[in-house]
């Protein structure tokens, strides 16, 4: 299969690109580095990527900005990062793709634990993890020509537990290999209008 | 109690105002009309709504609007649409509400069947009453003062199939009657962070 792999530059993208590219021919997408750069927030920049890519077979998005913070403190601005880059960012990547991707080809797009599993200061981070997870579920239902669409929801990475482990008390955290099983699970199954929730004993 | 209603015009919002009237002061808010209009897209309009109505013990919202059409079709402002009425402006009315609501008060948001019973060509629906729910599990778990928050999700309207039922199939319509009791629910209970799913027998 040709994969698109949206934030294969993150923590997260590089160890889905690790677990797919033995198998398969990836290319790497990131903001600011890779085979192809692409700006999540901006749908030019969207249709300039899949113009570029031509026709292929799975899209994963391992990508997604959202703000973290104290309920009553996030701004207008904070609420629409997330928004406006993690939901309809996702949103577009596959709207955009549906003109590009071949016939039973899937999309696999990333929400996070605190979807299932809410922590304080994130609530901006569940509201639209939901969204996606809700987008996804809905989503499946339209998609033409045998197209199939996922989410993976992974809980918090051993690789960023000294960035945000303080945030997760209780959470087991997981190796980025690990959690890249659910995108492997998503673009290589049948199952469709799903979230492969991967996280930890707890 | 003291009960804000907002959305107090609507098929929906009449219904929980007369579940609401007997036994409580009853704030009518409508867009147009009311005892106090206000235009939930707007911040202002939300702080200028409070600042005229004082403290108050709960509030019910019951309007949000949110586009219906097939998924490829949906424009970014049809999106927008939804995610600044039904979302942002639900969450604003907390955000803001918490600033004049006494202790131990209560907000109740409304998102709808489709959340968790998707249906074609509710793709923005779902994904913004998915996101309402999120927010209301996750903020559950910041609202200061013992300040409570739910969302009740009701299935299609007897008094709305006319317009919308086709849409629904197989879906068993309610009176808005009805659906007004996960409203009194939520503002007579003492529960919090939950989504009351008010449907009928499927």
């Amino acid at each position: 299969m040709k994969i698109i792999v949206v934030g294969a530059t993150g923590t997260l993208g590089k160890a889905v690109v690790g677990a797919l590219k033995a198998d398969h021919e990836v290319i790497e997408v990131g903001f600011q580095s890779g085979d192809v750069t692409v700006d999540i927030n901006n749908l030019e920049s969207i249709r300039a990527m899949y113009q570029q890519i031509g026709e292929f077979d799975a899209l994963v998005s391992a990508t997604g900005l959202v703000h973290f913070g104290p309920l009553e403190d996030i701004s207008q601005e904070q609420w629409m990062l997330g928004i406006n880059n993690k939901l309809m960012g996702q949103i577009n990547l596959v709207i955009e793709g549906i003109k590009h991707i071949r016939d039973n080809g899937s999309f696999t797009l990333t929400t996070g634990v605190i979807s299932q599993d809410p922590i304080p200061y994130g609530a901006a981070a569940t509201t639209v993890n939901r969204a996606v997870e809700g987008f996804v579920e809905s989503a499946a239902l339209e998609l033409p020509r045998g197209i199939r669409i996922n989410a993976v929801s992974p809980t918090i990475l051993e690789e960023s537990v000294e960035a945000f482990g303080m945030a997760f008390q209780g959470f087991q955290p997981i190796p980025a290999a690990k959690a890249a099983l659910g995108f492997v699970k998503s673009v290589g199954g049948k199952r469709t209008g799903e979230t492969f929730v991967v996280k930890g004993l707890i």
